[in-house]
């Protein structure tokens, strides 16, 4: 059994809770505007390490990258996301850990390069869950998004710990990450906040329903 | 002309953007389950002074909240949020300072004790905010709520600065700050964060657009 694994999720968010701009899909991963959630990223050492750069900033938001990077050890992802980002990852993807992909189009495992493999998962989210679980060698299991996936788990309670990178920016409309998930009032409880000049990152464990 | 004075909105919100729980209205103001962004205030030294109430804690959400009441110079909310409040505030409100009521039905003004008094405004926001900047004597004008009030004001880019008491909790369901605001992409400068046992303090600048 793995059930002590942590399931996280770490993502991107406008103050008005919005992971992309309108219009996003496969084409328009960001939605319109949506690059002004990421671009903070871009520059960090911790980022482009991932994805085979060198140089890059030291800082406090690259340390909180970083640390969420090395602390997982499977990732889950929805279908959406898979197909607009398998193009751009190439043979040395920067997750470095097994990847599980929902899916209803059944297709063979791939591994690539760095420790990136692909799972194709077409029996829903627990069993996606608990194959990550199995893959994650005692580390963290990382919803990584689409919204649809991470609602999916939010829904039926399967995500341990949330952290938001909050953007200081008004989308007014986009994609919203807390949406379609019935009545919750599930309480949360503050493991850290961090402010800095690119993002405020508010982390927070999920206490379980009694 | 009195351009110069600050107009702020200053919410308690959970992590998933909701103001109020599901089913907000006159009767259930913070809609079912709401009390849970309310009920950290309740013990603070700066609130119950406010209530005509002695004692309290007095710690960083006390100073907080006293900073947010001792700049605010007038107040402008909708009417729902009056209607609800009329009695409970009774003789000697909480505001000490001059409200303006958005109205469609006309009503004589009331002073009452403290520095209270509320005016109706049935010609809209830019009227209501042009008396409440008039009144305010230099200080902030507080747009203090509802949702539907500061979703008014945020549309058109008339508040400077607001700040989010995000309560670690999720609702799911409820009553959303941040909707039918249209596009904006509005760039926010981060004023203060401050984090505390009870909630995490956020305020913004929101930056006019060119």
């Amino acid at each position: 059994m793995t059930t002590n694994v942590t399931v996280t999720a770490d993502l991107m968010m406008s103050v008005d809770g919005c992971i992309a701009g309108p219009n996003a899909g496969i084409g328009n991963p960001g939605g319109d505007g949506g690059l002004r959630l990421h671009e903070w990223i871009a520059g960090l050492a911790s980022w482009r390490e991932r994805q085979g750069l060198t140089g890059g900033e030291h800082n406090r938001d690259s340390e909180i990258v970083g640390e969420w990077f090395d602390a997982t050890g499977a990732v889950v992802m929805g279908r959406t996301m898979f197909d607009t980002g398998e193009e751009p990852w190439g043979d040395d993807p920067p997750f470095r850990a097994p990847v599980f992909v929902l899916t209803h189009r059944p297709r063979q495992p791939e591994v690539k390069r760095g420790g990136t493999s692909y799972t194709f998962v077409t029996d829903g989210i627990h069993s996606a869950l608990e194959q990550a679980r199995a893959a994650s060698g005692g580390r963290n299991v990382d919803i990584a998004g689409g919204a649809d996936t991470v609602q999916q788990f939010l829904r039926v309670g399967l995500i341990d710990e949330i952290q938001l990178h909050v953007l200081p920016v008004l989308f007014g409309e986009g994609l919203r990450l807390f949406d379609r998930l019935g009545l919750l009032h599930q309480e949360l409880e503050p493991l850290r906040v961090v402010h800095t000049p690119n993002a405020t990152h508010l982390k927070y464990r999920i206490t379980r329903k009694a």
